[in-house]
């Protein structure tokens, strides 16, 4: 065709969809997520010959939350998924990632330019000859589209798309026609690497927030930090880190936030989230005159409902996209910048001490000669077991609230998905997560989710088989959808789920009687067994460990209850 | 509020919810499936108080390929999803039922039209305060989007989304926001059943356009009658059976079509798809000198690659939105009339005999030693082993073509995705289908799906125990994504999977030992055994019944093998 770019015009001609995986390559990626269909099979050959390893996933939607799960270990992630049937079943896992800020490059096999441009009555389309509907549906939920259907433009939209994606920490989607896979485009562009880098703020504009900022920091007789997910997502941790422990100042995580501090800090405070805060925390913050507030996301089940009692009078918002202090605003002065010249400039500050957050059982529960393994018990305990770099994952319902009660140790990566909160995400997150925290060398992957969210994803347990990966598993039993419960319908069948025998799952998933162990916990005497038990509890324990977690029906976290309760409220109210 | 209806304006004041789901029960669901979010809880406590069943799925994908099968099977379904994560997650499904005229109402439950206005910063949101941007998206792929935001509106609006879905056989999506659903509207309007047929034609052009008809007909030597999808979907199968019953004329049917005709009729002929047709039936087909085609959907899997060979200037096009005699035009004028008037008017035709399919085993077939069960030697035996009423559905892949070479007995509900397509559809759908035949009192429901396909959606075998279903499951063993090897890959792992020990799988999803039946069946003498076991094949054994049904990796059906070619060409065209 006369579009098309003549090999020996390219001095280094390399096809399309190598350029494309060579180039996730450089960002990170090592291993890529998604389904083989049709449309895409042509571009899955190139997976390999770029260094690059295939997953595999059951379906689209659990290989985009495993996307999800692995770009926030690495801090990208690619997903192929095939046009139509395929994007679409993607859909809610890429939606959640444009809510929680989390970069996802998603790739999508298209039928070949041809075929769009005499609109065919294709499998997989509407049969409407519209081959633009779908990626109009993912236009709301990506920071980029880019449709390669020219070979002259693709190396630069690819380049673009993935720059976006690193850059907003959102998903962006790429069409990728079957035609174009073998394209050629010039190779002599793979020799220089992607900016990657957050451009600049101005810097008259910068001191002169960073002046202002100090100002008030310095006046400030109990000044304390809060760091939200942003500073995660944005690639501010470094920069976080290094303020939090120049200065002293009391550190507090709200709930998205948790896993962004490290918690054995000596001024690390606990997790703050309004009514919903940690023992002592809600009074020490809200008592503040001055809240140094980074990358907040103030979302109702972040806040515990809204129950956030700061005046914006005492606060300066530190966020990727500006800074905001007091009621002055500082639009397009970044958060990185910001911090590292308010740490380099410091100086002298009141810093009165706050909350040491520590795994003590509470009292009542010390006390208690009931064998039930409580959720009051539970998430303390757990922070005692816990290790350095665990990668711990907690589904939405009782383990994503549950965990604000448990304080890691140092370089702990949490994932949780409180914003968007769709059940069913942490298991397909887990899938990525390990594999993820393999290539990175990190040992132990532990989920935590309920029996009724696991129902959703629960297959994606066979593509950790099939990729030998060897997270540790707890199903929490508790009889359905604990946290509906809590909002209505406390004893409704639509809350209760089908029984199943989770147990059983990996070996009729496939695996070997000696490739996992499984375990049912109900007391906890069984779990302190099982957190003893070396085989189970080593990160070098090359298997996979399920457990059900046997705990009431009608217990949940306290944090839990008051958010659901809000949650109840607002719902009714008009 | 002062936009309150107040309760003593009304006569009859009734919930909105209630009246919605009264509603669906007028025109025919009896079971709602979908998820509980807290967006919906509410609105879940309206179902058993309008007689309606909650179903209680797995996922919402599922829960949306389940409602499409109950939709085919019922003439319409319902499914209730939250906000979001649940809407979202089973978009691939409606885009489905969209592409394939499947009548679903999408009920979703939105935040308080409060927070709407509030534009809060609610879970389950992009976090952008944007409430339109899922119902944005569902508009692509819904023939009606009907926002419940003003008690006013609501009434007409739910009569309206209903009367669409019915009448256009497309998805409707409703969203229904917390605070609505106990808002009062006019119960004395649910004393109006809602008017549900079809626009009469204009007389005097309906009238010309089967003059029209009938000139053609009568001049026709061998006039062959060709019956697709849309003659099921738009409801026209009355109509059609009672002009083929009395023109005799030798009728074909589409692979989409399959199941619209009465397959024991004497002048039934096979199924027509170019290049992929029965034996016998391109020729006589092609070789017609007028091709009455009713409700075709003319793409490429249905086609078996685009390989028709009927001249427009042969061909009469009946649809539900218009007929094309030869090239002429007749927009507006819908099938249904015209048939029946056609059917009326008929007098005397030629009638050229057709081949006459049946279940005969091919000879090579017979007179191979081998015991493997092969694609060419199955789908004529399952012929010979369904009954009269059997819902048999079948999954896109080896399943969906070799159906093809099954000739049905009289009264078979037949359901399959051709056009869009999705893996995983069939046993979501199979859940629907069993649960609206055992509302029907049909006794046997059978799924054929492929080990690859039913990974995507496994679980939903949990909600047909929970349903205490009874379907017949066939998962063809055969090593993974045969059709996308066919297509290309032959070899390559990423169309394999893992291998699962399938009939395990329902005793995990909670089976009592007594409630299932599983085998596994490797040869053609153990298939021949079980078809003869009694307890298997009853439509009164009151057992899922689950089978492994090996077949070799690399067998696919004639008819896939060419299909599967066209597209690998279309894919690499440009």
């Amino acid at each position: 065709m006369a579009s098309d770019l003549r090999t020996q015009d390219i001095q280094n001609p390399v096809d399309v969809a190598e350029y494309l995986f060579r180039r996730l390559h450089e960002v990170g990626v090592r291993s890529v997520h998604g389904l083989p269909g049709d449309y895409n099979l042509v571009a899955l050959d190139y997976i390999p010959k770029a260094g690059l390893n295939w997953v595999g996933n059951c379906n689209e939607l659990n290989a985009g939350y495993a996307a999800d799960g692995y770009a926030r270990v690495k801090g990208i992630s690619a997903i192929v998924t095939t046009f139509g049937v395929g994007e679409l079943s993607a859909v809610n896992a890429i939606a959640g990632a444009y809510s929680e800020y989390v970069p996802i490059v998603h790739i999508v096999g298209y039928p070949s330019t041809a075929s769009q441009k005499n609109g065919m009555l294709l499998h997989h389309t509407l049969g409407n000859g519209d081959f633009n509907v779908f990626s109009k549906m993912s236009k709301e939920i990506s920071c980029a589209v880019s449709l390669l259907n020219d070979q002259h433009e693709a190396a630069t939209l690819i380049d673009n798309a993935i720059r976006e994606c690193w850059l907003h920490s959102r998903p962006v989607y790429i069409s990728l026609p079957s035609d174009m896979v073998q394209k050629k485009v010039d190779g002599d562009r793979l020799k220089t690497p992607l900016d990657l880098s957050f451009p600049k703020n101005d810097p008259e504009k910068e001191d002169y927030v960073v002046d202002v900022i100090l100002k008030y920091l310095h006046a400030a007789q109990n000044p304390v930090v809060l760091v939200d997910a942003c500073a995660i997502r944005h690639r501010a941790l470094d920069e976080t880190h290094e303020f939090i422990v120049k200065s002293g100042i009391p550190t507090f995580v709200a709930p998205m936030g948790k896993g962004a501090v490290n918690e054995t800090l000596p001024n690390y405070g606990g997790v703050y989230a309004g009514d919903g805060s940690n023992k002592g925390v809600r009074e020490r913050v809200e008592a503040s005159d001055l809240v140094i507030s980074i990358g907040a996301i103030k979302s109702d089940f972040n806040t515990a409902g809204f129950t956030y009692r700061i005046s914006q009078l005492n606060t300066i918002d530190l966020h990727s996209y500006g800074t905001k202090v007091r009621y002055s605003e500082y639009p397009g002065v970044r958060m990185n910048g910001v911090l590292k010249k308010v740490t380099a400039k410091l100086g002298q500050l009141n810093v009165e001490k706050g909350p040491k957050p520590n795994n003590d059982i509470p009292d009542e529960e010390v006390k208690s000669p009931e064998p039930t393994i409580t959720q009051a018990w539970f998430w303390p305990r757990l922070g005692q077991w816990l290790e350095k770099n665990d990668v711990v994952i907690t589904e939405t319902g009782t383990a994503n609230f549950g965990i604000w009660e448990t304080r890691f140790p140092a370089d702990v990566t949490a994932i949780s998905q409180v914003l968007w909160g769709s059940i069913g995400y942490a298991t397909g997150s887990c899938q990525g997560a390990a594999l993820a925290a393999k290539e990175l060398g990190i040992k132990r992957t532990i989920l935590f989710t309920g029996d009724g969210s696991f129902q959703l994803t629960a297959q994606e347990v066979s593509t950790m088989l099939r990729n030998k990966l060897n997270p540790i598993i707890f199903i929490i039993c508790n009889k359905g959808y604990t946290i509906e419960r809590y909002i209505h319908g406390w004893e409704d069948s639509y809350n209760d789920v089908q029984e199943w025998k989770y147990k059983e799952l990996p070996y009729a998933f496939g695996a070997e009687k000696d490739s996992v162990l499984t375990y049912r916990v109900s007391t906890k005497k069984e779990v302190e067994e099982l957190f003893l038990d070396r085989e189970f509890a080593s990160g070098d324990t090359q298997k996979l460990r399920f457990v059900e977690l046997v705990m009431a029906w009608d217990d949940a976290p306290v944090a839990l209850k008051s958010t659901a309760a809000a949650a109840a409220k607002t719902n009714a109210e008009n």
